[in-house]
């Protein structure tokens, strides 16, 4: 699948559909679409906000790609030019310069009328945004950018699992990942019922599978696990009440809540998770659902942090391989103001 | 206090406050205000969905004054009239003949023109309301109803605990009836925090008190068990998510769900229950802050019923007195269709 990522028109007045990402070139070993794999030619633009994005921050640091390909966060408040760098000092990127991150895809594409999403990697050198394809970046940054791996990096899409990873991707892609939004965005009951009910029914299948396994997909922590991740840690935060996916709290699924802590107290996930960027970015910028703007104060985070056993199930998180190391200065995530 | 309960003017765009009920009359034993006690001459009209004219659904029951006071059931969906009474043959209450409650108001004083609230008690022969003061509307019933009380009906406000009663039920109004509204219709961050923050804080506070007592005051059921459930049976359906009252569900804390659950499993309480009504009424009355209208599948509510052990704390519910019988013919709550 090819469809645009946390882009700045959220939703409309029909059904809601994600829109195809339109820059998909490759960034790869061989250079077959122009971007050959390169240390420090390109700079992954995320918001911490968007679990589109989220995928390419955790996968970077799984695979310690962190030296290799640089980062920059976007302010979770996009204004009505989109995603903006008003985080940083001048409100400008200090590698690329630019204030919104659609000087990038100007620079790509004079008038490019479509969205602006997130994740996007932009070539250093010219500024130009290579490719906004959410789907394909996490898979490239296992597949391609293997000689830039840490030592000790795991396998995120091993080839003897790829057709089972491609198949419970594209199942939670549809009823959770993107799912979620089909429910919150939707303008009339019965869209919203067939979403809602599709996130729930998808949810306890999983929930199935991932009672007696550790992980999705074998033994080791693969790209089907970042994908259902991001969604599962914004799920309370703002799924249920935002989006009213709230048959039941994945705190209230002790499967999945024990799946998805186990996920976050592994190096590389929990440390890419602000949940203050997420709660303000859902809450402030969808008025359409959320006219007055207003950050709910809950849920509680602190029980991500509690003993969730499942390495009692076994497993072997990094395969052969090792956890990444401490998150590198200037990318931690600042302490969480709320509960 | 003599505030106002649930009408059709629920926000603004200022800082939320319940208006004053404006008709204060009460019924007495005595006919003080002109009211004389007397059987089949009063008719009480409720939404299912309100939380203040629940109240006197239960005490109602509790009490076994459903032969001496007529009940009368409104849409819980208000138009730009307020509460309608389309539930009925021909959209007309079979009694009073009318078709909006405000008729009612009218009746009493022409052109009135505050808001149109629920609980309302009307006079039957003249078809004029006699009184809209939620809060004393219960009191009355436990008070001066005595002679046309069932046999074995308990006493909601018992003398010798009145001043303990008033006591926690002014702050459970102030904090935790009234407070989920602040927090809903707060119109800025800084007022929602506030009352949010204020729900929980006295929450945690009843939680404490109820951990080793099984009712609020005493060992009975009274008048603060009553204000206190018609809350806390809307606080994961309605005001967790609409209200943003989510710091946790209902459900996460073992003290208040316990008890919750048991007051719900009581005859006269969970009996009295409509969460189809109360969802409805919250989510599609409420565009300012729900401009979909859509209602949330959720929660699931299979849970009311489950055991609670809240009879190990000991407690007599009715003290010397008996439970209910059975619903009336007529007033049971059609099966829930949702979940």
């Amino acid at each position: 699948m090819s469809e645009g990522g946390e882009g700045n028109r959220a939703y409309g007045h029909k059904a809601f559909k994600r829109s195809k990402s339109h820059f998909a070139d490759r960034i790869t070993a061989d250079g077959q679409d122009g971007w050959p794999v390169e240390s420090g030619r390109y700079r992954l633009v995320v918001s911490r906000a968007c679990p589109w994005a989220s995928r390419a921050l955790v996968a970077r640091r799984l695979l310690g790609l962190e030296d290799a390909l640089s980062l920059a966060v976007v302010d979770p408040i996009q204004d009505d030019r989109s995603w903006r760098f008003t985080l940083d000092p001048g409100g400008r990127d200090p590698v690329l310069g630019i204030r919104y991150l659609s000087e990038a895809y100007d620079r790509r594409e004079t008038g490019y009328p479509g969205g602006v999403s997130v994740p996007a990697i932009v070539d250093v050198p010219s500024g130009a945004l290579v490719t906004n394809d959410f789907q394909q970046i996490t898979l490239d940054l296992a597949t391609q950018w293997t000689e830039l791996h840490r030592p000790g990096a795991p396998d995120l899409y091993p080839p003897e699992l790829r057709d089972e990873i491609d198949t419970v991707t594209a199942e939670v892609y549809q009823d959770v990942n993107n799912g979620v939004y089909r429910a919150g965005f939707a303008t009339n009951q019965e869209e919203y019922e067939a979403a809602c009910a599709g996130v729930f029914r998808r949810l306890e299948l999983l929930a199935q599978r991932l009672a007696g396994q550790r992980y999705l997909v074998g033994d080791t922590i693969t790209e089907a696990d970042i994908r259902l991740f991001t969604t599962l840690v914004r799920f309370d935060a703002v799924y249920h009440g935002h989006f009213k996916c709230n048959l039941w709290k994945l705190v209230e699924n002790p499967v999945l809540w024990a799946y998805a802590r186990d996920l976050y107290q592994t190096p590389g996930f929990g440390d890419t998770v602000d949940f203050d960027h997420i709660k303000r970015h859902y809450y402030q910028v969808h008025t359409g659902i959320n006219p007055t703007g207003i950050v709910p104060l809950g849920p509680e985070t602190s029980g991500w942090l509690t003993p969730h056993h499942r390495e009692e199930l076994g497993g072997r998180p990094f395969g052969e391989g090792t956890a990444p190391g401490p998150v590198r200065d200037g990318e931690e995530v600042p302490p969480q103001g709320r509960a």
